[in-house]
């Protein structure tokens, strides 16, 4: 019998702390020698990562919002084959930083393509993959870009494709993971980001040990 | 009462002799004083050109056929959109190197995905726009391989991801175009291009012509 791995999303708007609640996942379970997969999304491949830069840092360029759509999902078609789909087979639990969720709340809700075409490209092309959990870390958009304006500047990082939008886009993009997750049931879990880091790191491993466990 | 447009397609396996024709296609309406709207698939966008380097010259990547379809939809969402609809709606002829034919003979015939997916991907994505013609330069691979490695040679062009597969892909191409074309009725036309370039030149100057006129 196969041993059977857990996947695991963690999603949010620009600033919630996605990243440092993932390495704090990490080192929690390396206590107890288990080594997670830790990957992301747009560039969990070496395609990808070319495709993420083509996508958040050329901020000349203006694709439309069917481009965006079909190159989010080119990227994730090819994560999904390369990184999450063999992991998972291992048994291995695999953690990403964004997936599907964030495509229907950016190019969906955010840009406002249907939901259906979103849906049936991930039918098509990803062949349905869905995580065990989603994570939500939840942040008034105010905050959560302030954060990220000054996380993104003092890393010298220019990825500035979304954090560039008007507030009225990131509170679709909020209001979007929250209707999600309130429509994902036990697969859906939201954490008020808000808080100070440690408060929201312990509630993240908390969520994620009780669905792996 | 808006003039409406012509959209006429340039297809072929590697070294068909496109690039030829549309620009003698140009010269030949130039002289009548018409400005013909001539592009290509991939890269006929800004935003394009650069996935088009990514596809195509970044040879160490290696897209899952999936990937690679969604990304030369992407691309031609971003031409439809923002060059091939607008030139059409002014009224003005367009004419490119490569549409929706080579995504279904590259990625269906060649690589091996359904060809639904790709009219499903058509549908929802291009919202159905298809050419008023499409002229399939026919030449045996053989030849065409030979020609096109002499060309990029000469250019100092990388663009080697197709032309390294082997003979049996580009068999497979060969097919599909002329499958294609035999069941597009006067919508498609099959131009045999192993003959000399004056001679394929003039023989797609009077099939454009037949069709625009």
């Amino acid at each position: 019998m196969p041993m059977r791995g857990r996947f695991i999303v963690l999603e949010g708007g620009e600033g919630a702390g996605k990243s440092g609640a993932i390495a704090a996942l990490r080192a929690d379970f390396a206590r107890d020698g288990l080594d997670l997969v830790t990957t992301r999304e747009p560039g969990g491949t070496p395609e990808g990562a070319a495709l993420r830069r083509l996508l958040l840092a050329e901020t000349t360029h203006d694709w439309t919002s069917t481009a965006e759509l079909l190159l989010m999902t080119a990227d994730r078609a090819q994560h999904v084959e390369r990184v999450i789909r063999p992991a998972l087979t291992a048994g291995r639990i695999v953690v990403s930083d964004r997936y599907v969720s964030s495509t229907l709340a950016y190019q969906g809700a955010g840009r406002g393509l249907d939901a259906d075409l979103i849906l049936d490209l991930h039918s098509r092309a990803i062949r349905d993959l869905w995580p065990d959990l989603t994570v939500v870390l939840d942040v008034p958009p105010e905050i959560g870009l302030a954060r990220s304006q000054a996380r993104l500047g003092n890393a010298g990082i220019d990825e500035g494709r979304f954090e560039g939008l008007d507030l009225d886009f990131h509170r679709r993009v909020r209001q979007s993971f929250l209707d999600q997750a309130a429509a994902a049931g036990r697969h859906g879990v939201v954490i008020d980001a808000s808080r100070d880091k440690a408060t929201v790191e312990a509630a993240v491993i908390a969520a994620v040990r009780a669905a792996v466990g």
